[in-house]
């Protein structure tokens, strides 16, 4: 069976899931695209085999031919296509973040435990790269005994647009590394922290750059994330747990190594599309696994929620310079199970 | 638009292929099977949305709904599948070897040249890793200077039968060598000897294990490639080339390291699966691509042919225990570029 | 010239400090020793050539035959015997703390001022070991920008003793740290805080393991130092620093590499004589060196009062929990160039 | 005790072994230096708080004050020295080559067997390198199993001199290897060959480089050493052990690594002083220790014989293209014990 897909959004990470579903996965298919934007959808439409431009979300939601939803829209929009697509009993799947506030996000819990089933898979990449999962497979497997601490780094070359924020390190960098711990050490984060080591002036003056997240997980584990987004030298994303009897440690994975001119080295990945190229692929065809079968996995509107409601926490930390507590709702029996 | 595929050979990489067609990669559906297990070839096909169980394979490369045949089968009928499909004129993929001789593929080269297009590709995966591709890249670019010597070791935790002989250290395993040094080097192997170190004593009676195979090159780079079949520990493809300005090697490519007990530690490749996984979907697919567009690629019938030769004159260097010299005929301008 | 050592104290660190200066290393002679314990004073001498007992520290530095003092008794008396040594005009080398409190250094600097000239070295030896100094030449070429930020880890096997406490894990592990920054940086602390981390369940109980130092230094560096007492796998001593334009790191520095039961594994040091050996040499190699050079050189008074004042503002943060801000006397002259 | 060595040859070696016993290590003095060039010999004695000029080696070795000689002369004046020394009954530490040939290695022996005492070390310095002492911990353990395969490389950046010819390749470089697998395997080579890779352009008319030399041991233990003369890119020494049930590698020993321009890159040592150093230290610590306690240690010369003849079997292997067997004298119980 092939997943007829409509895609709402065909921007640059739009684009890349078509390319990637139309020429890599298997099992899917683009049937209809939309777009803010009519030219591009309609471009985006002439390198499809068979597949039609629709002037709305809504219209595509509520057309026939399509099976299942991608949102790949600006993030302003996200919320109203995931309650559309929900309504019309439809899967979903949602460009981080799958909302613009945790409200808006337990609005959409709300409306997805209304209709029974799970409908609703939010694009944390993370959790499908293969180096994360090996080290998830040694925490889980008691190697290094019960975990105390995790050290990550999250590092890009340097700022994707010239206006990015220090409220946006958070938002937009940070964000992978809250879901990613709370997936690997199955918890919620209980408290944020903020410190701000000495500024890069390689970076807009809107941008204090690098910073420290501090997460603490409801079990005392304590994670120390540096988010440094003019980092200059590559994209370089690193994460060592430390647990009661070892350690285990992103490595620096290389493929090949070169010895010329007294040194010995290997490349560092340039970007996100490097490093995590084979996780959006992943990602991507579980979904369309996923929707095929009829049961839900990945991460879901209430990974969507936790990582908006810790996003929060970070910002009011970032703007107050204290410790922030996170307050979630109760998490309903209906997300038992988030992966 | 979706190649039909047709597979002749439904045993283990045929089964693998078939499941890589129809649930990893895209562009592809296999619509006819065939084995001499009649069985077998209805499991196969039992698993799969839409295909038919053909008799033979030449009923196979005769159906009509076959836009292009995939040769798995015992290698003694590689020769004659793969002749039924050029004179089809219908491109074949056809796993390693090309056939069981050189004077067999002779044939080949033969026949495909008098159809005036190229119909065949061989299986020889390795020029689809990522890691051999980034070496050829170091290389291709100049930055280790000319090329002198390499480095090669090829282990597998253990002989994969029971019956596995000294010959087959050359013409199963170090015939991936064969080929890949050939795409590498951008020439051909002039001549063969073989080296017979202290034997282990892990392994049948009828194989002598590790073998050192020695390739010179025509331009006098030598390759030594110790080939392991029992060697335990795990499943490790080694390669350094070594030039007038520098080398460039194969790296460990970990993911992840743990350490405990007094040692850091990562994980060694238990198996091809493991190690060259990905290598098969970037061959396959590469496959799928070049038959939808009509546009050959891959390692052709020459390379196949090439490797043959190549792995005769090991075999008689290992029978005579001397230094072998390498003769192929002229290589056609029809396989000018092999890549 | 032979440099005659006096040595007070003939515990562990006493008696392999003998060791070293007599089977080791070039230019120097211990020729009286003492302590508390004559017996064990004696037992020292006795497996030395030509060396004789002494009371006392006090006859020990009046010894005519003594031309320079090192100090390695209970660090409640390093304060008597480095003013003594001062006073009588001898070069001491004295192990670390200088003084149990920040206001006893200041009593030694002020003394040592006094004589007008350098008279004390005090052992942070981390400053010999040549991957610390590889560390510093990156930085100091400039090859990674201005330094933002560090990460540090300090983890041992186990607790020294079993009644190690809080207050130990800075004052006497993450003081080596508090040192190494300094030199690293070429600049002093300017506040401390300490964060704590879910608690290892294999720790007495008079002891929260591991923590999280946090370091400010003047310019804005922010440095973090996990120390961990009880990590069990091993002796790990790791830094990093990032700096506007790339990083520098210590490398795990592996000697072989094993292969076996699917693992590539290297050993990690099992104590810090292992890992730091190397560099207990080449401190006391600079120090028998300077003093028959007649020309000071290493970590100084000025070194061990900094130290000691951040280490009591480190232990004020762990008391309440709060940020503290690092307070020093101002810097004479005197101690203008610390290395 | 301080053993009293006199120094026959003030060229670069002898200045640097001086050095090292003067500066460095402890137990030694340099009483007496002599050099073919007097001046020479002079100014290295001026250097030294107490050392004696001698008209030549003889006179040195017979001067009261001597005891022990250490021989870094001109090779071919080796034998002449060395015998003196044993007529002399005193210790001697000579460079390799112990004699120019192995027939006059064999004389040597002869007479230090007439003496009833071990009196001679040869400078075979690599069986003092810490790397390689790990690698013979991890074989003499059983880790790996029996050995079967060794591969190792030999690199230097550059010729030390212009007129490096191929017969050198393998008196100077490759009898270090050479040595190596006697000790670490603890067995004679049986028999020898030379492969020739493809020829580097960077080297003089004389030199064919790089070459592979293969030493088959008496239990058929297979080494291929690479020695390329002008590899250009620094120093570097590998060595990989192959055994029935893993391997065991010099690893690249990184002491720190940096991060910048979009790669990882980690030092190679520029020669053989930054790669050995510590080896020449520990190796001639060793014997001044020996000497002091009257008690032989280190390569004897036996072992100097051995490689000798080796060596003389690797020239003709290099001469007349073939395989070379290896015939070595009883080996007599006098050397039952090398190391």
């Amino acid at each position: 069976m092939t997943v007829r897909v409509g895609v709402i959004g065909t921007g640059m990470i739009g684009q890349d899931h078509i390319r990637r579903i139309t020429r890599v996965l298997s099992g899917g298919a683009v049937v209809a695209v939309t777009d803010a934007d009519t030219g591009r959808a309609q471009q985006a439409a002439a390198r499809l085999p068979d597949a039609t431009v629709l002037p709305s979300g809504r219209d595509l939601i509520g057309d026939s031919r399509v099976d299942a939803v991608l949102v790949t829209s600006w993030a302003q929009t996200h919320e109203e296509h995931v309650l559309a697509a929900i309504e019309a009993g439809k899967p979903v799947f949602c460009e981080k973040p799958l909302a613009r506030t945790a409200e808006a996000c337990g609005r959409i819990i709300d409306a997805e435990m209304a209709t029974g089933r799970r409908l609703v898979q939010v694009g944390f990449m993370r959790r499908y790269d293969a180096a994360y999962n090996a080290l998830k497979a040694v925490l889980d497997d008691g190697g290094i005994g019960a975990p105390l601490l995790m050290h990550c780094a999250h590092r890009n070359p340097s700022a994707p647009a010239y206006d990015f924020t220090t409220d946006m390190v958070v938002s937009d960098s940070a964000v992978h590394e809250i879901d990613l711990v709370r997936w690997l050490f199955g918890e919620e984060v209980a408290a944020t922290s903020i410190l701000k080591p000495r500024r890069s002036t390689r970076t807009g003056d809107g941008l204090h750059d690098p910073l420290i997240v501090l997460l603490e997980m409801a079990s005392g584990v304590l994670v120390d994330v540096e988010v440094f987004i003019n980092a200059g030298y590559g994209y370089d994303i690193r994460g060592e747990i430390v647990g009661e009897g070892g350690t285990v440690a992103l490595a620096d994975g290389e493929a090949v190594a070169v010895k010329r001119d007294g040194r010995r080295s290997a490349r560092v990945p340039a970007d996100w599309r490097e490093r995590f190229g084979r996780a959006f692929d992943a990602e991507l065809q579980d979904w369309l696994k996923a929707v095929a079968a009829g049961r839900p996995a990945g991460p879901s509107s209430w990974d969507g929620y936790a990582a908006a409601v810790v996003t929060e926490s970070c910002l009011e930390a970032l703007r107050t310079g204290h410790r922030t507590a996170v307050s979630l709702r109760e998490r309903p029996g209906f997300y038992a199970k988030a992966h």
